[in-house]
């Protein structure tokens, strides 16, 4: 059987090449060993594009994830490539057009990023209703922070109203815990759900000025597309009450983050949790000012486990679409072409 | 009818006379309108204990409030006093059993607290775990925070153990948001549920010890009382998983707080959520010097509309007394006496 080398280790030819722009822990990808060959990243997180761009031609499988963009480049120069392997619901970071065109299938892992998300949007809701980021900040200051009555005081939680856009699996998870939180459901979506789905969260479906203007709560739950990009500028965040807080866990671009800035400065609306932004890492240096916004990193499927669990379904999508042995999260299909 | 003065206002001597240790707002108190007569703090927001002192000897009612102890003192100077009308479900700020002795009513205000403070306690162990408050707080500094893989990770909520210490009102409040996230509920209290009410959260009573050896989430929701206090020592926290996380929303002094500070240093447990300390206001600086805590100002039930809330629980308390309108929330019984 005849060998070569790839980055310095001698491969079975049967073997399908998988190449990883991220550096995975190698627990999660245990499943693959004896029948795939990977390369990931040895000394860093992950390669650059540069690196990819060199090593691509070998590699019938990529995978890319967060904010890598898989581009026209990538896809032209990878021209042993079968399978774009998405780690992350989110594909927007994919031409998936073009992958089609040219007969690659596309994948993303829908199902291990549904609780950690939602678990983090609901996070980001309490911490930044009841103030609890912003105690813990203020606390640590010379200033400190008002132990009395009402000062500096959050805002109620129980008996709200959460309006979700974008109601699919991680908002639907969203709103379990909501409901447990005693709040109340309304969402919009492209379509309307089953009434049973409805029945489930007592869930009413509104359009979308209509929950932005009875919602308490804003939770942005859908994907980044040319629908929902800045579907929240201006003329939005003014239709919502000014005792309103919105939370974004979905992606940066859904808002316009400057319309946010403002409204934010201006007390338009109450607050703001946000995982992600328009150009991440870089965040609007006037959010870091603001004390009516909770911060964090993208983090919102960040633990060990939860991406142990996101290599292991990608993983599996690898295997199934090889194999026929796991079922296969497709975003494409190639009679699409 | 006779008339006198109380602090430069004309009263009716037929009604009681209601002394507010704190600037309550007056919304809450309307209720007593026209029938009470209620003192309050007019350009601060607490009376001091000597100014307390001074007034109570004209007043049937006095409420205190947080960490404004009723003592031996104060109630041997309310020579009229007939009830003190918590503003907290807590009561170990009032000599309870000297009230008793000298045949003053106490109560307290059990209902208007439990989702406030479940809903807290909630974003707490969410805030910790996943990392929201350390994210928010380092992504403002110079330094940043990493947008990486793995790096700051936090911990997952979905499919871990909450151990709840003290399931009363607040722990099953906190236990039915905790099973909406994927959570298993461990408990240990003075006496054991009943099997239906274990069943709706499919709770699992344990001894204290195991309780903390098998959580990955201990939330203290107990009264302070002599057995409560200190409950949770250096021993205590040696039996917690070095992954384990601490809520504390019930009593800073159910806690060693000493001891908590070493386990965290040492990383013998993996953080802590804390609303309360021993000294409030004061925290111990270690405290907040750490990454692995997150701190709050004893606000568990701060929002305005909560603390509404609360107030008309307590006045109903008042009212209740007096005229029986409303049923009541009694702390003692004065045949204890």
């Amino acid at each position: 059987m005849a060998r070569f080398n790839i980055n310095g280790t001698v491969c079975n030819t049967e073997m399908k090449k998988i190449l990883s722009a991220y550096r995975l822990r190698p627990e999660g990808l245990k499943e693959l060993e004896g029948k795939y060959k990977i390369v990931l990243p040895k000394d860093k997180s992950h390669f650059t594009k540069e690196e990819v761009m060199q090593l691509i031609p070998d590699f019938e499988v990529f995978i890319p994830a967060f904010n890598f963009y898989t581009d026209k480049e990538i896809i032209d120069r990878g021209t042993k490539l079968e399978l774009i392997s998405n780690y992350g619901v989110g594909f927007d970071n994919i031409d998936v057009d073009y992958a089609t065109k040219k007969g690659i299938a596309v994948t993303n892992i829908p199902y291990s990023v549904t609780e950690p998300t939602a678990e983090f949007a609901f996070g980001l809701l309490l911490a930044t209703a009841r103030g609890i980021a912003y105690y813990d900040r203020k606390i640590r200051t010379p200033e400190g922070v008002s132990w009395g009555m009402y000062g500096e005081a959050g805002l109620p939680v129980f008996g709200k109203t959460l309006g979700i856009i974008g109601m699919g699996r991680i908002g639907q998870a969203l709103a379990r815990r909501a409901v447990a939180s005693g709040m109340k459901i309304i969402y919009h979506n492209r379509r309307r759900l089953d009434e049973a789905i409805e029945k489930l969260y007592d869930a009413g479906y509104v359009s979308l000025e209509t929950l932005l203007k009875e919602a308490d709560f804003v939770s942005l739950n859908v994907p980044s597309t040319p629908e929902t990009i800045r579907m929240i500028g201006e003329e939005q965040l003014n239709m919502m009450k000014p005792t309103a807080i919105l939370i974004n866990t979905a992606r940066g671009n859904v808002v316009d983050e400057k319309a946010l800035v403002k409204a934010l400065k201006e007390k338009k609306i109450w607050g703001a949790g946000l995982d992600v932004f328009e150009n991440e890492p870089h965040i609007s240096p006037e959010l870091l000012e603001l004390d009516n916004v909770v911060l964090t990193p993208h983090a919102a499927t960040k633990t060990v486990e939860y991406r142990h669990n996101m290599a292991v379904e990608m993983v599996r999508n690898i295997i199934g679409f090889y194999e026929g042995t796991y079922p296969v999260s497709r975003v494409n299909r190639l009679n699409d072409r």
